[in-house]
């Protein structure tokens, strides 16, 4: 029952990212190492007993929506319990606001655990915590006592509202109306679809954050307002009060993630529903961006979790599968030689190393946006903005590395399996639905990637891009010195190269108002950008192997960084040679020709 | 219901694959063109009606294992029995066998358009008619009389029964046994496992193609003899006669395909199996090469067929979704305008163009194998070695390509449906299940990647990859004459020499005896080589698209070619590189380094 590695996860924390540094810092200062650990094992224990064993169970008696309720895996009420209990929720909130202040590099490695172990369980943790987060940090006091401190402990769920069958992925067209009443609150009504996590029996209310546009509010995101809409009243004195009619209309049944609800609301249809504004009217959307970049990083690290989770299984397969014989010089096989173990063909360890490239090289890129996290939070105001900047442009990439790569290691890791790989008994077909939901889920890879190449990059006059080029300088300037990373670190730099001659060409059209051919390859901007940056967390983590001691950990780590170098980093000179292409094929096809 | 373009397939037909001078050898006397359309118009009608309507519900109603019997969809009587008396099971066979002697372009045609409207249903036809054929072929003249007639009209089903649970695809490690009996026939025991088509209602009798070892038999492939064992005895009037002790063990419940049943069958278990030998001992596996063949193109083909359906899908809900505004020259959208189709964003046109990319590559090379096939039926002697050579290289690449090209366009389909595409209602993720397993059987890709780089290529000391060559050059000559397909006609040409280049890393490898590292990246080589064989083909269908008189069609086509050129091509000099690296990660990684 392996479904991540204790020793790689250590590894990535101290050796590659920096615990300790982050440890001194005053914000941290009722952590230390060993309190760390006592909790990365009280996680581990907690998902060995309560998540994993769950995992294909809740796949086979998934969430079902009947007489107006979603009804969950049984198993999710002492597992929402109990994560509230541990602090779960809370982990990465400040002590003024009830939370245990951890350095987000902790708490999404917590998670990063839970989720490999079972990744139908972290949403309804991660939506609460980021909705109780907009509330502590945007909403007024009144909405912070009221609400906040029984979602942290689980008592009550919370949901981000956004998408509108409508709209999709276009929030400037969301049509839900608040409609000012006399008593300070909003009457809210409207549809909303796609909403996770937003019902079932282990909770006894649930608050909704909603965007919605107040009565007279400017076209497009500029008129977005964002409210708390419970779905049942609270009163005064904390108890449970009226219905506020959030009406649960349907349940959306999804290929993948089926313990994990997901659900189409109606606001205000049967009778009022009040909702209360957060912060001032047409910022919602800016007070939402607060929970939407946290998402982006969770989904990202989601993804990383699941494709862990496949790897393990593919490896245990793997080492107990015997099949087929080595080649002898002649070329031939011994039908008479035993069978070997499927691990010893090149092809099936090729197949493994893309799956454990993809996984730590996802792994260290969301810790390491962690850290940089981490290091806004307790920086001085000055070096703020570096970590900030560095923070928004790898945001969209987190998010979408693991989903695109992620997805093709769960993929990988069911075909090393074979034809046992395509049936229900074995759990990668699982891992496979599962985890095709991430390149969706906060945006789709489209969508990062305009934001990406269309704002990330350009933003401050690529203040951003600069910072970040400085970082992988650094990295690249340490591995020079060593002689076993000298050619990955060449390599690199040549490869980062190719972003600025991709920026080369098409940044001109931009400049030209042509922003459609600017855009139009965007996608595969974000699979260069986005595969140079995995290969800079794999040098980094080459830089920390060689000073491990365990000889069998420290190859594992080169060797992998050697496949991704030689299997993925391959890549990257194609893909500006497309992108560089005089084709403007994508933007002259007619609809006519398909 | 668009689930595949006939316009399109009557091009490839008449203008890139030479139909017309197919039709003229005495073969094919019984057939015309117009005598073809009315057949590729009855199984459209016949799709249409009875096939693509049910679709949906074979995966939500799949085949049952009850009480040592498989159920399957009960649309399947009506189709099973029709396609029977259309001749679909007979359609490539030679006359005298009592076949439709059809040209194997137009068979594969036939078959693509029932596999695009529903891919639940031909594997059925295909084993039996596959099964047929090898005992025509080598069956004497008893078993063809006994067996073949029920098969034709699908009365009977046939299968292929090779894997065991032991074995997978190692087929020298088969372990059913059969021992002499005094009539003449064998006494057959043993486990067979993912057995298609193998059970089911609308069936009087299955007639199982079983590779085994008659006792004594030398060790490996070289001791497999192949046996006609039905599953009930056939008495000398043609009834159906006692139990031959078949058994169906179990059903295999798979991620999709459910419409088409998998099972486990079990030889002489309760009672004698008597198999009936097929040719001489101890050649059964080369007998059964003839099915295989066979298979791995249909398997090819019916990849073509999910990601043609998965196309048009897409494109449905890309004409019809607004969402999102065209950019304007400021780089901003303008919220008040009116929404977009999603089509017109150059991001779902390049998802597009990848599916139809990639699903009109494909069956263009699934046609061009037919046509190889055709003329190896067709021409003088001298000739048919060259048909037969092209036949065998290509063979694996027609397994592959698509099933791995076509996962990949089916998967980008699902993403363009956004939310929507990872929901049960929307058929997407359904064709996204369903084509998982084209990569897996009839040897998954790490098989047909050792078949091509081990055996096809060096085979005759590489001639029939200097055949290939051959025709590739001709069509890059044709392409050089036209002003509009010159530059691709050049790409095509370097990127032939990468093979070259590749071979000729590699090749030293294997003369010194290192088979391990000659092989280790076959499954890269073949990404190479396949994707070099569908520029070829795109090549070939832009100088056919150049006399075409329909403009929209033709820009269409060029269009579509030059998507292939930027976005895929472009990948090959990566794999290149790859390929002659000197890293020997996949080798040198031990196993506890994983």
């Amino acid at each position: 029952m392996k479904y991540y590695d204790p020793q790689t996860l250590s590894f990535l924390l101290s050796d590659v990212h920096h615990l300790d540094e982050l440890l001194k810092s005053e914000r941290y200062a009722a952590y230390d190492k060993a309190s760390i650990d006592l909790l990365l094992d009280a996680v581990k224990d907690f998902s060995d007993t309560a998540l994993f064993p769950y995992i294909q169970e809740m796949d086979e008696k998934p969430s079902v929506f009947k007489n107006g309720r979603v009804h969950v895996h049984e198993q999710f009420g002492p597992i929402l319990k109990k994560a509230g209990e541990m602090g779960l929720v809370s982990a990465a909130m400040n002590e003024e606001g009830g939370g245990l202040q951890m350095p987000m590099l902790v708490v999404n490695a917590l998670y990063f655990i839970m989720e490999a172990a079972n990744n139908h369980v972290t949403g309804y943790l991660g939506l609460t915590a980021g909705a109780a987060n907009v509330i502590l940090t945007f909403g007024s006091e009144a909405l912070k006592q009221k609400y906040v401190p029984n979602m942290l402990s689980m008592q009550w769920g919370g949901t981000m509202c956004l998408t509108e069958p409508q709209a999709g992925s276009s929030l400037s067209d969301i049509t839900a109306s608040a409609k000012p009443l006399d008593n300070g609150s909003y009457s809210i009504k409207g549809q909303k679809i796609f909403i996770s996590a937003s019902d079932h029996q282990f909770a006894d209310n649930f608050i909704h954050l909603v965007l919605a546009r107040i009565e007279g509010a400017p076209a497009g995101t500029k008129g977005i307002s964002l409210f708390v809409v419970p779905q049942y009243h609270v009163n005064d004195d904390g108890s449970k009060g009226e219905y506020n009619h959030v009406d649960v209309v349907g349940e959306f049944v999804k290929l993948g993630q089926r313990g994990y609800c997901t659900n189409h609301l109606s606001f205000g249809d049967g009778g009022e529903s009040a909702g209360y504004l957060i912060g001032d009217a047409n910022h919602g959307l800016s007070y939402m961006f607060q929970l939407m970049n946290e998402a982006r990083i969770a989904t990202g690290r989601m993804g990383t979790g699941i494709a862990s989770a496949a790897y393990y299984a593919s490896l245990e397969y793997a080492k107990e599968r015997p099949q087929g014989r080595k080649l002898q010089s002649s070329g031939k096989k011994d039908p008479t030689a035993e069978q070997t173990l499927i691990i010893n063909h090149p092809d099936v360890k090729r197949m493994l190393l893309h799956q454990k490239a993809t996984v730590e090289g996802c792994l260290s890129l969301v810790l390491q946006c962690s850290y940089y996290l981490d290091k806004y939070a307790t920086t001085s105001s000055a070096e703020k903005n570096k970590y900030h900047q560095l923070t928004e442009i790898l945001n969209p990439v987190a998010k979408t590395y693991p989903s695109e790569a992620g997805k093709d290691a769960v993929d990988t890791g069911l075909q090393i399996l074979g034809g046992y790989g395509y049936m229900m008994d074995f759990i990668l077909q699982q891992y496979l639905r599962d985890i095709r939901i991430i390149s969706i889920y906060e945006g789709t890879t489209g969508i990062q990637s305009l934001d990406l190449l269309g704002r990330k990059v350009t933003m401050n006059k690529g203040e951003a891009l600069q910072l970040l080029a400085k970082e992988m300088e650094n990295t690249i300037l340490a591995a020079m010195e060593k002689e076993e990373l000298k050619g990955y670190a060449i390599t690199l730099g040549e490869s980062s190269q190719l972003i600025q001659s991709c920026l080369g060409h098409l940044v001109p059209f931009a400049m030209k108002g042509n922003h459609e051919k600017y855009l139009a390859d965007a996608t595969l901007f974000m699979d260069l950008f986005s595969t140079i940056v995995i290969g800079w967390q794999w040098l980094k983590m080459g830089l920390a192997a060689l000073n491990q001691s365990d000889e069998t950990f420290k190859a594992g780590k080169l060797n992998t960084l050697d496949y991704f170098f030689k299997y993925e980093m391959s890549r990257c000179k194609g893909l500006q040679k497309t992108i560089c292409s005089d084709s403007e094929v994508t933007i002259n096809m007619g609809e006519e020709m398909f």
